[in-house]
Protein backbone atom coordinates (compact mmCIF):
# COMPACT_ATOMS: atom_id res chain seq x y z
CA UNK A 1 0.00 0.00 0.00
CA UNK A 2 1.46 3.47 -0.92
CA UNK A 3 0.10 6.30 1.20
CA UNK A 4 -0.21 9.80 -0.80
CA UNK A 5 -1.02 13.24 0.27
CA UNK A 6 -2.44 15.65 -2.31
CA UNK A 7 -1.27 19.25 -2.31
CA UNK A 8 -3.49 21.38 -4.73
CA UNK A 9 -7.10 21.29 -6.10
CA UNK A 10 -6.83 22.15 -8.94
CA UNK A 11 -7.97 20.02 -12.88
CA UNK A 12 -3.92 17.89 -12.35
CA UNK A 13 -5.32 17.37 -8.50
CA UNK A 14 -8.27 16.14 -9.32
CA UNK A 15 -7.75 13.62 -12.36
CA UNK A 16 -5.03 12.58 -9.97
CA UNK A 17 -7.32 12.44 -7.25
CA UNK A 18 -10.07 10.17 -9.44
CA UNK A 19 -7.29 7.56 -11.20
CA UNK A 20 -5.27 7.32 -7.63
CA UNK A 21 -8.86 6.59 -6.11
CA UNK A 22 -9.73 4.04 -8.24
CA UNK A 23 -6.92 1.94 -7.22
CA UNK A 24 -6.64 -0.41 -4.04
CA UNK A 25 -3.09 -0.27 -3.62
CA UNK A 26 -3.21 3.52 -3.20
CA UNK A 27 -4.53 5.22 0.05
CA UNK A 28 -4.69 8.96 -0.54
CA UNK A 29 -4.76 10.26 3.10
CA UNK A 30 -5.21 13.68 2.68
CA UNK A 31 -5.68 16.58 0.12
CA UNK A 32 -4.27 19.95 1.14
CA UNK A 33 -5.84 23.28 -0.41
CA UNK A 34 -5.93 26.75 -0.18
CA UNK A 35 -9.72 26.94 -0.12
CA UNK A 36 -12.66 25.31 1.58
CA UNK A 37 -14.69 25.33 -1.35
CA UNK A 38 -12.19 23.43 -3.80
CA UNK A 39 -11.56 21.23 -1.08
CA UNK A 40 -14.90 20.39 -0.82
CA UNK A 41 -15.32 17.90 -3.33
CA UNK A 42 -12.08 15.78 -2.27
CA UNK A 43 -14.14 16.03 1.30
CA UNK A 44 -16.44 12.85 0.32
CA UNK A 45 -14.07 10.68 -0.15
CA UNK A 46 -10.60 11.64 1.83
CA UNK A 47 -9.63 14.02 4.82
CA UNK A 48 -8.98 17.81 3.74
CA UNK A 49 -7.36 20.88 5.27
CA UNK A 50 -6.01 23.89 4.50
CA UNK A 51 -3.74 24.24 6.98
CA UNK A 52 0.33 23.01 6.63
CA UNK A 53 0.46 22.44 10.44
CA UNK A 54 -1.67 19.35 10.00
CA UNK A 55 0.15 17.68 7.21
CA UNK A 56 0.38 13.56 7.83
CA UNK A 57 3.16 11.34 7.09
CA UNK A 58 2.90 9.77 3.52
CA UNK A 59 5.55 8.06 1.37
CA UNK A 60 4.48 10.60 -1.03
CA UNK A 61 3.52 14.04 -1.78
CA UNK A 62 1.99 15.15 -4.75
CA UNK A 63 1.81 19.00 -5.69
CA UNK A 64 -0.04 19.52 -8.27
CA UNK A 65 -0.32 23.48 -8.11
CA UNK A 66 1.01 26.32 -10.61
CA UNK A 67 4.18 27.00 -11.31
CA UNK A 68 4.90 29.84 -9.61
CA UNK A 69 3.46 28.32 -6.25
CA UNK A 70 5.49 25.30 -6.53
CA UNK A 71 8.76 26.69 -4.53
CA UNK A 72 6.61 27.81 -1.71
CA UNK A 73 4.43 24.64 -0.84
CA UNK A 74 7.37 22.28 -1.56
CA UNK A 75 9.53 24.60 1.34
CA UNK A 76 6.80 23.43 3.56
CA UNK A 77 7.33 20.26 3.10
CA UNK A 78 10.74 19.85 4.35
CA UNK A 79 10.53 18.02 7.15
CA UNK A 80 8.05 15.44 6.32
CA UNK A 81 9.79 12.27 5.39
CA UNK A 82 7.93 10.91 2.62
CA UNK A 83 8.94 12.39 -1.33
CA UNK A 84 8.10 15.25 -2.38
CA UNK A 85 7.24 15.53 -6.22
CA UNK A 86 6.07 18.19 -8.31
CA UNK A 87 3.47 17.74 -11.66
CA UNK A 88 4.62 20.39 -13.61
CA UNK A 89 6.44 19.90 -17.02
CA UNK A 90 9.01 22.98 -16.51
CA UNK A 91 9.61 23.37 -13.80
CA UNK A 92 13.39 21.65 -12.84
CA UNK A 93 13.29 19.19 -9.89
CA UNK A 94 16.53 21.08 -8.49
CA UNK A 95 14.37 24.33 -8.06
CA UNK A 96 12.51 22.62 -5.39
CA UNK A 97 15.60 23.33 -3.04
CA UNK A 98 15.00 22.52 0.41
CA UNK A 99 13.64 19.11 -0.31
CA UNK A 100 16.22 16.00 0.03
CA UNK A 101 14.10 13.45 -1.07
CA UNK A 102 12.43 14.90 -4.47
CA UNK A 103 11.16 14.21 -7.86
CA UNK A 104 8.74 14.60 -10.56
CA UNK A 105 5.76 12.80 -11.32
CA UNK A 106 4.11 14.69 -15.12
CA UNK A 107 1.26 13.17 -16.82
CA UNK A 108 1.32 14.60 -19.91
CA UNK A 109 -1.78 15.61 -20.87
CA UNK A 110 -4.22 18.97 -21.32
CA UNK A 111 -6.63 18.09 -18.46
CA UNK A 112 -9.92 20.06 -18.98
CA UNK A 113 -12.59 20.17 -15.78
CA UNK A 114 -15.13 17.36 -15.84
CA UNK A 115 -14.17 15.48 -19.05
CA UNK A 116 -12.97 12.08 -18.24
CA UNK A 117 -9.32 10.91 -19.40
CA UNK A 118 -8.08 7.55 -19.86
CA UNK A 119 -5.62 7.60 -17.75
CA UNK A 120 -3.89 4.23 -18.88
CA UNK A 121 -2.80 6.44 -21.87
CA UNK A 122 -1.41 9.19 -20.00
CA UNK A 123 2.02 9.20 -19.98
CA UNK A 124 3.91 9.54 -16.87
CA UNK A 125 7.06 11.51 -16.85
CA UNK A 126 9.55 10.56 -13.98
CA UNK A 127 12.61 11.82 -12.22
CA UNK A 128 14.25 11.63 -8.50
CA UNK A 129 17.22 12.43 -6.88
CA UNK A 130 17.28 8.62 -4.94
CA UNK A 131 17.29 5.67 -6.96
CA UNK A 132 14.74 3.76 -4.15
CA UNK A 133 12.26 6.87 -4.73
CA UNK A 134 12.54 6.50 -8.32
CA UNK A 135 11.43 2.93 -8.09
CA UNK A 136 8.41 3.70 -5.94
CA UNK A 137 7.27 6.72 -8.09
CA UNK A 138 7.74 4.29 -11.31
CA UNK A 139 5.28 1.34 -9.55
CA UNK A 140 2.77 4.33 -8.61
CA UNK A 141 2.93 5.70 -11.64
CA UNK A 142 2.10 1.92 -13.25
CA UNK A 143 -0.61 1.82 -10.96
CA UNK A 144 -2.42 4.42 -13.30
CA UNK A 145 -0.75 4.18 -16.84
CA UNK A 146 1.30 2.06 -19.30
CA UNK A 147 3.35 4.63 -19.88
CA UNK A 148 5.58 5.55 -17.96
CA UNK A 149 9.24 7.28 -18.94
CA UNK A 150 12.23 8.25 -17.51
CA UNK A 151 12.60 12.23 -18.34
CA UNK A 152 15.18 14.45 -17.03
CA UNK A 153 14.60 17.83 -16.27
CA UNK A 154 16.48 19.03 -19.29
CA UNK A 155 14.39 16.64 -21.27
CA UNK A 156 11.08 17.46 -20.06
CA UNK A 157 12.01 21.16 -20.62
CA UNK A 158 11.77 20.19 -24.22
CA UNK A 159 8.51 17.96 -23.98
CA UNK A 160 6.97 21.06 -22.61
CA UNK A 161 8.22 23.14 -25.14
CA UNK A 162 6.98 20.59 -28.12
CA UNK A 163 3.64 20.26 -26.09
CA UNK A 164 2.91 24.11 -26.34
CA UNK A 165 3.39 23.53 -30.30
CA UNK A 166 0.90 20.23 -30.71
CA UNK A 167 -1.17 21.40 -27.77
CA UNK A 168 -1.29 25.03 -27.33
CA UNK A 169 -0.60 26.63 -30.99
CA UNK A 170 -2.78 23.91 -32.48
CA UNK A 171 -5.40 25.10 -30.21
CA UNK A 172 -5.09 28.29 -31.53
CA UNK A 173 -5.26 27.02 -35.40
CA UNK A 174 -8.49 25.35 -34.53
CA UNK A 175 -9.28 28.93 -33.51
CA UNK A 176 -8.49 30.88 -36.37
CA UNK A 177 -9.55 27.69 -38.42
CA UNK A 178 -13.03 28.72 -36.51
CA UNK A 179 -13.24 32.46 -36.79
CA UNK A 180 -13.00 32.69 -40.68
CA UNK A 181 -15.96 30.03 -40.61
CA UNK A 182 -17.80 31.89 -38.46
CA UNK A 183 -17.39 35.02 -41.10
CA UNK A 184 -18.57 33.33 -43.66
CA UNK A 185 -21.69 31.86 -41.89
CA UNK A 186 -20.37 28.15 -41.70
CA UNK A 187 -20.70 25.80 -39.13
CA UNK A 188 -17.48 24.65 -37.23
CA UNK A 189 -18.59 21.60 -37.69
CA UNK A 190 -17.37 20.67 -40.69
CA UNK A 191 -14.20 20.92 -39.82
CA UNK A 192 -14.05 18.57 -37.17
CA UNK A 193 -13.81 15.17 -39.08
CA UNK A 194 -10.72 16.36 -40.74
CA UNK A 195 -9.51 17.71 -37.77
CA UNK A 196 -9.78 14.53 -35.87
CA UNK A 197 -8.10 12.68 -39.05
CA UNK A 198 -5.05 14.83 -39.23
CA UNK A 199 -4.32 14.32 -34.97
CA UNK A 200 -5.09 10.28 -36.04
CA UNK A 201 -2.84 10.06 -39.08
CA UNK A 202 0.43 10.70 -37.18
CA UNK A 203 -0.33 7.10 -35.21
CA UNK A 204 0.43 5.35 -38.70
CA UNK A 205 2.38 7.80 -40.53
CA UNK A 206 5.61 10.31 -39.04
CA UNK A 207 4.08 14.11 -39.57
CA UNK A 208 6.76 15.02 -41.91
CA UNK A 209 5.10 12.07 -43.85
CA UNK A 210 2.02 13.03 -43.02
CA UNK A 211 2.67 16.38 -45.15
CA UNK A 212 0.19 17.34 -47.70
CA UNK A 213 -1.31 20.81 -49.14
CA UNK A 214 -0.13 23.99 -51.17
CA UNK A 215 2.72 24.70 -49.41
CA UNK A 216 4.22 21.06 -49.92
CA UNK A 217 3.22 20.89 -52.83
CA UNK A 218 4.73 24.71 -53.92
CA UNK A 219 1.20 25.68 -55.45
CA UNK A 220 1.91 29.60 -55.58
CA UNK A 221 -1.70 30.08 -56.97
CA UNK A 222 -3.33 28.52 -54.01
CA UNK A 223 -1.39 29.97 -51.45
CA UNK A 224 -1.78 33.49 -53.35
CA UNK A 225 -5.57 33.12 -53.43
CA UNK A 226 -5.62 32.51 -49.73
CA UNK A 227 -3.54 35.06 -48.61
CA UNK A 228 -5.91 37.45 -50.92
CA UNK A 229 -8.94 36.05 -48.79
CA UNK A 230 -7.46 36.59 -45.61
CA UNK A 231 -8.23 40.14 -44.05
CA UNK A 232 -6.41 39.96 -40.53
CA UNK A 233 -3.04 41.03 -40.32
CA UNK A 234 -1.91 38.19 -37.95
CA UNK A 235 -3.69 35.47 -39.63
CA UNK A 236 -1.90 36.01 -42.99
CA UNK A 237 1.48 37.02 -41.17
CA UNK A 238 0.03 32.95 -40.15
CA UNK A 239 -0.06 31.60 -43.13
CA UNK A 240 2.99 32.96 -44.52
CA UNK A 241 5.36 32.17 -42.13
CA UNK A 242 3.90 28.88 -41.69
CA UNK A 243 3.83 28.02 -45.61
CA UNK A 244 7.37 29.00 -45.49
CA UNK A 245 8.48 27.17 -43.10
CA UNK A 246 6.71 23.95 -44.57
CA UNK A 247 8.46 24.74 -48.37
CA UNK A 248 11.70 25.19 -46.74
CA UNK A 249 11.30 21.56 -45.18
CA UNK A 250 10.32 20.01 -48.71
CA UNK A 251 13.15 22.11 -50.93
CA UNK A 252 15.76 20.07 -48.56
CA UNK A 253 14.73 17.23 -50.42
CA UNK A 254 14.76 17.97 -54.37
CA UNK B 1 -30.15 3.53 -59.49
CA UNK B 2 -27.98 6.32 -59.91
CA UNK B 3 -25.06 5.75 -62.51
CA UNK B 4 -22.17 7.16 -62.54
CA UNK B 5 -18.69 7.57 -64.37
CA UNK B 6 -15.61 8.47 -62.26
CA UNK B 7 -12.79 10.33 -63.57
CA UNK B 8 -8.99 10.17 -62.00
CA UNK B 9 -7.26 7.62 -59.88
CA UNK B 10 -5.60 9.51 -56.84
CA UNK B 11 -6.42 9.19 -53.46
CA UNK B 12 -10.05 11.16 -53.52
CA UNK B 13 -11.24 9.11 -56.81
CA UNK B 14 -10.21 5.78 -54.84
CA UNK B 15 -11.95 6.61 -51.79
CA UNK B 16 -14.74 7.86 -53.66
CA UNK B 17 -14.95 4.77 -55.37
CA UNK B 18 -14.50 2.27 -51.96
CA UNK B 19 -17.72 3.93 -50.73
CA UNK B 20 -19.76 3.80 -53.85
CA UNK B 21 -19.15 0.55 -55.11
CA UNK B 22 -20.52 -0.70 -51.36
CA UNK B 23 -23.59 1.01 -51.96
CA UNK B 24 -26.43 -1.04 -54.07
CA UNK B 25 -28.14 2.27 -55.61
CA UNK B 26 -25.18 3.44 -57.43
CA UNK B 27 -23.62 1.74 -60.19
CA UNK B 28 -20.04 2.86 -61.07
CA UNK B 29 -20.16 2.26 -64.96
CA UNK B 30 -16.86 3.37 -65.71
CA UNK B 31 -13.27 4.51 -64.50
CA UNK B 32 -11.36 7.29 -66.40
CA UNK B 33 -7.50 7.75 -66.10
CA UNK B 34 -4.63 8.25 -67.52
CA UNK B 35 -2.45 5.60 -66.60
CA UNK B 36 -3.36 1.51 -66.93
CA UNK B 37 -1.42 0.74 -64.24
CA UNK B 38 -3.40 3.17 -61.83
CA UNK B 39 -6.81 1.86 -63.41
CA UNK B 40 -5.44 -1.93 -62.61
CA UNK B 41 -6.84 -1.86 -59.02
CA UNK B 42 -10.26 -0.22 -60.61
CA UNK B 43 -10.76 -2.97 -63.13
CA UNK B 44 -11.42 -5.72 -60.39
CA UNK B 45 -14.80 -4.09 -59.92
CA UNK B 46 -15.31 -2.13 -62.81
CA UNK B 47 -14.42 -1.20 -66.56
CA UNK B 48 -11.98 1.11 -67.11
CA UNK B 49 -10.57 2.98 -69.92
CA UNK B 50 -7.69 5.78 -70.82
CA UNK B 51 -10.02 7.29 -73.85
CA UNK B 52 -11.87 9.90 -73.41
CA UNK B 53 -14.02 8.22 -76.78
CA UNK B 54 -15.17 5.79 -74.82
CA UNK B 55 -16.85 7.54 -72.00
CA UNK B 56 -20.35 6.40 -71.01
CA UNK B 57 -23.59 8.10 -70.71
CA UNK B 58 -23.92 8.05 -66.85
CA UNK B 59 -26.06 10.37 -64.51
CA UNK B 60 -23.18 12.41 -62.99
CA UNK B 61 -19.27 12.15 -64.12
CA UNK B 62 -17.56 12.62 -60.85
CA UNK B 63 -14.19 14.43 -61.69
CA UNK B 64 -11.08 13.66 -58.96
CA UNK B 65 -8.16 14.90 -60.73
CA UNK B 66 -5.66 17.60 -59.35
CA UNK B 67 -6.98 21.11 -59.58
CA UNK B 68 -4.64 21.72 -62.75
CA UNK B 69 -6.15 19.17 -64.90
CA UNK B 70 -10.12 20.42 -63.72
CA UNK B 71 -10.29 22.19 -67.05
CA UNK B 72 -9.45 19.50 -69.39
CA UNK B 73 -11.32 17.15 -68.29
CA UNK B 74 -14.40 18.71 -67.78
CA UNK B 75 -13.96 20.48 -71.41
CA UNK B 76 -13.75 16.80 -72.56
CA UNK B 77 -17.30 15.83 -71.13
CA UNK B 78 -18.87 18.86 -72.98
CA UNK B 79 -21.06 16.81 -74.92
CA UNK B 80 -22.28 14.03 -72.40
CA UNK B 81 -25.53 14.40 -71.07
CA UNK B 82 -24.92 13.57 -67.11
CA UNK B 83 -24.03 16.33 -64.38
CA UNK B 84 -20.28 16.95 -64.55
CA UNK B 85 -19.04 17.56 -60.60
CA UNK B 86 -15.82 17.59 -59.27
CA UNK B 87 -14.36 16.93 -55.97
CA UNK B 88 -12.06 19.94 -55.53
CA UNK B 89 -12.48 22.30 -52.36
CA UNK B 90 -10.81 25.49 -54.19
CA UNK B 91 -11.74 25.49 -57.53
CA UNK B 92 -15.01 27.42 -58.52
CA UNK B 93 -17.93 25.58 -60.21
CA UNK B 94 -18.54 28.35 -63.12
CA UNK B 95 -14.78 27.69 -63.85
CA UNK B 96 -16.26 24.33 -65.38
CA UNK B 97 -16.84 26.81 -68.63
CA UNK B 98 -18.12 24.47 -71.29
CA UNK B 99 -20.66 22.49 -68.90
CA UNK B 100 -23.90 23.34 -68.56
CA UNK B 101 -25.23 20.68 -66.27
CA UNK B 102 -22.17 21.48 -63.45
CA UNK B 103 -22.04 21.27 -60.16
CA UNK B 104 -19.45 20.37 -56.88
CA UNK B 105 -19.08 17.13 -54.87
CA UNK B 106 -16.65 17.94 -52.78
CA UNK B 107 -15.68 15.16 -49.81
CA UNK B 108 -14.14 17.49 -46.88
CA UNK B 109 -11.71 14.94 -45.44
CA UNK B 110 -7.89 14.22 -45.81
CA UNK B 111 -7.45 11.03 -47.61
CA UNK B 112 -4.31 8.72 -47.03
CA UNK B 113 -3.93 5.90 -49.13
CA UNK B 114 -4.76 2.56 -47.72
CA UNK B 115 -5.99 4.38 -44.70
CA UNK B 116 -9.85 3.37 -44.29
CA UNK B 117 -11.80 6.60 -43.24
CA UNK B 118 -15.90 6.30 -42.22
CA UNK B 119 -17.62 8.23 -45.29
CA UNK B 120 -20.79 8.62 -42.94
CA UNK B 121 -19.10 11.29 -41.10
CA UNK B 122 -17.20 12.92 -43.63
CA UNK B 123 -19.05 16.42 -44.76
CA UNK B 124 -20.40 16.29 -48.52
CA UNK B 125 -19.86 20.03 -49.74
CA UNK B 126 -22.73 20.31 -52.58
CA UNK B 127 -23.41 22.69 -55.37
CA UNK B 128 -25.00 22.57 -58.53
CA UNK B 129 -26.54 25.30 -61.25
CA UNK B 130 -29.73 23.34 -61.64
CA UNK B 131 -31.89 22.55 -59.03
CA UNK B 132 -32.79 19.04 -60.22
CA UNK B 133 -29.02 18.23 -60.54
CA UNK B 134 -28.73 19.84 -57.13
CA UNK B 135 -31.58 17.21 -56.08
CA UNK B 136 -29.38 14.30 -57.59
CA UNK B 137 -26.14 15.36 -55.96
CA UNK B 138 -28.11 15.47 -52.61
CA UNK B 139 -29.38 11.80 -52.93
CA UNK B 140 -26.46 10.48 -54.05
CA UNK B 141 -24.43 12.14 -51.17
CA UNK B 142 -26.99 10.49 -48.23
CA UNK B 143 -26.04 7.11 -49.71
CA UNK B 144 -22.59 7.60 -48.53
CA UNK B 145 -23.04 10.62 -45.96
CA UNK B 146 -24.66 11.53 -42.88
CA UNK B 147 -23.03 14.93 -43.55
CA UNK B 148 -24.54 16.66 -46.12
CA UNK B 149 -24.18 20.71 -46.57
CA UNK B 150 -25.11 23.13 -49.53
CA UNK B 151 -21.56 25.01 -50.20
CA UNK B 152 -21.49 27.89 -52.35
CA UNK B 153 -18.15 28.27 -54.20
CA UNK B 154 -17.28 31.70 -52.16
CA UNK B 155 -18.05 29.26 -48.51
CA UNK B 156 -15.99 26.67 -50.16
CA UNK B 157 -12.92 28.81 -50.63
CA UNK B 158 -12.97 29.89 -46.86
CA UNK B 159 -13.85 26.11 -45.99
CA UNK B 160 -10.57 25.05 -47.80
CA UNK B 161 -8.55 28.13 -46.12
CA UNK B 162 -9.40 27.02 -42.51
CA UNK B 163 -8.75 23.37 -43.58
CA UNK B 164 -4.96 24.53 -44.57
CA UNK B 165 -5.05 26.29 -41.05
CA UNK B 166 -6.50 22.83 -39.19
CA UNK B 167 -5.11 20.15 -41.08
CA UNK B 168 -1.60 21.70 -43.41
CA UNK B 169 -0.99 24.08 -40.23
CA UNK B 170 -1.56 21.54 -37.35
CA UNK B 171 0.80 18.58 -39.02
CA UNK B 172 3.61 20.94 -39.26
CA UNK B 173 3.18 21.62 -35.71
CA UNK B 174 2.79 18.24 -34.62
CA UNK B 175 6.19 18.04 -37.20
CA UNK B 176 7.93 20.69 -35.15
CA UNK B 177 7.26 18.86 -32.13
CA UNK B 178 8.78 15.72 -33.42
CA UNK B 179 11.77 17.38 -34.80
CA UNK B 180 12.24 18.84 -31.04
CA UNK B 181 11.77 15.55 -29.21
CA UNK B 182 14.14 13.54 -31.97
CA UNK B 183 17.23 16.48 -31.29
CA UNK B 184 16.53 15.30 -27.45
CA UNK B 185 16.27 11.47 -27.91
CA UNK B 186 12.42 11.87 -26.86
CA UNK B 187 10.25 9.55 -28.44
CA UNK B 188 7.57 11.69 -30.21
CA UNK B 189 4.80 8.65 -29.01
CA UNK B 190 4.88 10.86 -25.65
CA UNK B 191 3.02 13.78 -27.32
CA UNK B 192 0.64 11.46 -29.03
CA UNK B 193 -2.41 11.25 -26.61
CA UNK B 194 -2.03 15.13 -26.17
CA UNK B 195 -2.58 15.15 -29.39
CA UNK B 196 -5.50 13.33 -29.63
CA UNK B 197 -6.71 15.08 -26.55
CA UNK B 198 -6.36 18.20 -28.10
CA UNK B 199 -8.29 17.58 -30.84
CA UNK B 200 -10.90 15.62 -28.89
CA UNK B 201 -11.70 18.62 -27.13
CA UNK B 202 -12.90 21.05 -29.72
CA UNK B 203 -16.20 18.54 -30.26
CA UNK B 204 -17.31 19.97 -26.60
CA UNK B 205 -15.79 22.94 -26.42
CA UNK B 206 -14.94 25.81 -29.31
CA UNK B 207 -11.53 26.19 -29.34
CA UNK B 208 -11.51 29.85 -27.97
CA UNK B 209 -12.53 28.37 -24.77
CA UNK B 210 -10.47 25.67 -24.98
CA UNK B 211 -6.88 27.78 -25.04
CA UNK B 212 -4.84 26.83 -22.64
CA UNK B 213 -0.51 27.90 -22.03
CA UNK B 214 1.70 30.38 -21.61
CA UNK B 215 0.58 32.81 -24.20
CA UNK B 216 -3.24 32.49 -22.94
CA UNK B 217 -1.77 32.98 -18.89
CA UNK B 218 0.44 36.05 -20.14
CA UNK B 219 3.08 33.81 -18.31
CA UNK B 220 6.09 35.45 -19.76
CA UNK B 221 8.75 34.37 -17.83
CA UNK B 222 8.00 30.64 -19.27
CA UNK B 223 7.66 32.08 -22.84
CA UNK B 224 11.20 33.35 -22.42
CA UNK B 225 12.41 30.27 -21.18
CA UNK B 226 10.80 28.62 -24.51
CA UNK B 227 12.26 31.11 -27.03
CA UNK B 228 15.71 30.59 -25.22
CA UNK B 229 15.73 26.67 -25.89
CA UNK B 230 14.94 27.10 -29.92
CA UNK B 231 17.81 26.88 -31.74
CA UNK B 232 16.22 27.62 -35.37
CA UNK B 233 15.12 30.84 -36.41
CA UNK B 234 12.28 30.15 -38.02
CA UNK B 235 10.70 27.98 -34.77
CA UNK B 236 11.24 30.94 -32.92
CA UNK B 237 9.55 33.29 -35.17
CA UNK B 238 6.76 30.94 -35.39
CA UNK B 239 6.65 30.65 -31.78
CA UNK B 240 6.85 34.58 -31.67
CA UNK B 241 3.92 34.91 -33.75
CA UNK B 242 1.50 32.32 -32.28
CA UNK B 243 2.03 33.23 -28.72
CA UNK B 244 1.30 37.21 -29.73
CA UNK B 245 -1.61 36.28 -31.42
CA UNK B 246 -2.87 34.01 -28.84
CA UNK B 247 -2.60 36.56 -26.39
CA UNK B 248 -4.16 39.37 -28.67
CA UNK B 249 -7.36 37.16 -28.31
CA UNK B 250 -7.13 37.09 -24.45
CA UNK B 251 -6.07 41.01 -23.85
CA UNK B 252 -9.35 41.74 -25.80
CA UNK B 253 -11.46 40.43 -23.30
CA UNK B 254 -9.63 42.22 -19.78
Amino acid sequence: MISIVILGTGNVAKHLFDAFLAVDQVKILQVVGRSQKQLLEFSKFTEVTTGFQQIKEADIYLIAVSDDAIGEVSGRLANNKGVVVHTSGSYPMDSMLAIERRGVFYPLQSFTKGKKVDFRKIPICLEATLQKDYLLLDHLAHLISDQVFHITSEQRKTIHLAAVFVNNFTNHLYKIGNDLCTEQHIPFELLQPLITETADKINTLNPHEAQTGPAKRGDITTIENHLGLLKNKTQKEIYSLLSNSIKKDYEQEL
